[in-house]
């Protein structure tokens, strides 16, 4: 097992990852510390390993809730059904929350317990490659709003966060590549040897062998803590994590939520970056065609899917969130692992960008 | 104008207090730094003073939201109106929410800014006496479940608190006075000589002197300021502030939200936890009988309504949220001006003091 200590501005916890910590008794007990307990999690999760993992707290009152899968179900009215559960069967303030799912249950879980009684403890079980990666990792939480994914939420941390690599066994190929996705952003955001690293072992990773998939997912969530610990709320650097996200955000709303994966549209939003990156000769032909090339090998798509019309992306992008005073700003690349923020990119070379990375664009 | 420095651990700001500052250009748009606003009041204080208000603001975006009056509106639904103001007129991380109401629109437009985007600037201008001495200040802000009060919220400090005793000369006499029990009960908690001095002068502040008036107020605030800056978070100190307020909140519980005013209940609550403390002899007949005293000559009730029955006011106790570990906690008084927190009052006291503080007990 690797403990990762992650100290931010507002929390000091561990992140622990491993095989088999799901049964680890003594692990899970020892962040609990009160008699009450709420585990929120999703139907698909809990066919797999709800009944085993409630029998490992003891304490007097351990309660779940299996809430239905899906990023469609991450808004305030499932949040009212977190907070019912903790209020209906009187959990108090030394109550403890355990998150255990995907990034949906994380967030949604993390911004319940932020809240309920202005703020209980909770811990991160995150069952997915993305969710151990990324989500999980430095304190974000939050449901979406019909306008805007994301919208309201909390930073707030968890005591702990247990990332379990064995459960990975039990992920769906496509969701897992969706997962590295996420690994591949934080190598280009600021790790240059760590993306060598993952261009000479990505086979490896995709065959799931234990060894590098802990060697992936840790290099990767020790990237997201450095960042973090210096900008816990996102005032400057932290935005760098958001490499292809505003791009990926947009193609999701385009899309609608559940087409494309998460990761996937990032992964699509990393090429973008890329290609702008090397248009405005930031980066080199060589670099863009090494992004691209390990995007391929993970399987991931690069391009943008036909179906989705420029001047509606481009509308997307400027509702995102990441706008400070109603100015456009992207993460791009200097180099393969050296991202910068910008906010001086004009319209006609996003229109360009946008006509020549579609499906269409490229044939 | 007085300024009042609050310096918390996660934020500080000025908190001012004068006549006439909702007219005041200069200081209003001082805390304001983006381009966008939302002000957010309710139907009663919109028809005094909405209008105008709006108008001082020279912004490329001023909107409002009137929100129906009244703590049973204290709700996610009606958070969720506030949230849906936002998102549809695309305010962004840089807009700014300005609570103009009392204690309900304060909480609830502050917990609006501690959720969305994770957090915008907001500030409180308080309308009601109670909102101006007590829940504007400490950074509070919630919304009501079904089953408990302030059940879901954040620990979340405006830019600014700005109490403009001027609105106040429009304030009902029951909602002055039930303002009144937060100020008596401010004295209680530790300040013997504010305590005499509120017995000198509650003639001048019952007439709203503007002197008087100012006076109370200012030294309400520096007592919960003092108090939340050592305790921000309430894990020992700033539950002294809940003096009256575990039997307060349990009657408001048991008649229904709205029947008697927050303020009023509280006043009982602080009456009730004189009682017990004489009956364990930590205050003398003389303290006892000088606070009922203040109470009645502030117009406020200090017995519980003959309809409350002694089982339900009980239980509604043993529910309220100040419990850690199940065990009930009281805030009570070893003198005036000197309260302690203490959770080792047992059940026959508790049922025995009910008992005795009903009308229809003292009959």
């Amino acid at each position: 097992m690797i403990t990762i200590d992650a100290k931010f501005q507002s929390a000091a916890y561990p992140v622990y990852i491993g095989e088999n910590l799901l049964h680890d008794h003594i692990l899970l007990n020892e962040f609990i510390h009160g008699e009450q307990i709420l585990i929120v999690t999703n139907t698909t999760v809990a066919k797999l390993y709800l009944e085993e993992f409630k029998n490992i707290f003891h304490r007097s009152q351990v309660e779940s809730l299996v809430l239905p899968d899906g990023e469609s179900y991450k808004n305030l009215d499932t949040l009212k059904i977190i907070f019912d559960a903790l209020a209906k069967h009187n959990h108090h303030r030394d109550t403890t929350l355990i998150a255990l799912g995907g990034g949906v249950i994380g967030d949604m879980t993390g911004f319940a317990a932020a809240c309920y009684h202005r703020g209980v403890a909770f811990i991160q079980i995150p069952t997915t490659l993305l969710a151990q990666v990324d989500s999980s990792i430095g304190g974000k939480t939050a449901v979406n709003h019909p306008c805007g994914k994301n919208l309201i939420g909390a930073f707030y941390q968890p005591k702990a966060v247990i990332a379990d690599i064995s459960v990975l066994s039990t992920l769906p190929d496509r969701e897992f590549r969706a997962g590295l996705a996420e690994i591949i952003k934080a190598a280009l955001i600021c790790d240059a040897h760590f993306f060598s690293w993952l261009e000479k072992h990505m086979s490896d990773v995709l065959s799931r062998k234990a060894d590098a998939l802990t060697t992936a997912i840790t290099k990767a969530i020790e990237i997201k803590r450095n960042i973090v610990a210096r900008d816990e709320r996102e005032n400057g650097e932290r935005a760098l994590l958001n490499l292809g996200h505003t791009f990926g955000h947009a193609i999701e709303h385009c899309l609608g939520y559940g087409t494309l994966l998460h990761g996937e549209a990032v992964a699509i939003g990393v090429s973008m970056a890329a290609a702008l990156s090397k248009t405005l000769d930031w980066i080199t032909d060589t670099e863009q065609a090494r992004i691209d090339a390990l995007l391929t090998q993970t399987g991931l798509p690069n391009h943008l899917p036909p179906e989705i019309k420029c001047d509606k992306l481009l509308a997307a992008m400027q509702g995102d969130k990441k706008i400070a005073n109603k100015k456009l700003r992207l993460v791009l690349l200097k180099s393969i692992g050296d991202a910068v923020i910008t906010d001086s990119i004009p319209d006609n070379m996003l229109i360009n960008l946008i006509t020549h990375h579609s499906d269409h664009g490229s044939d």
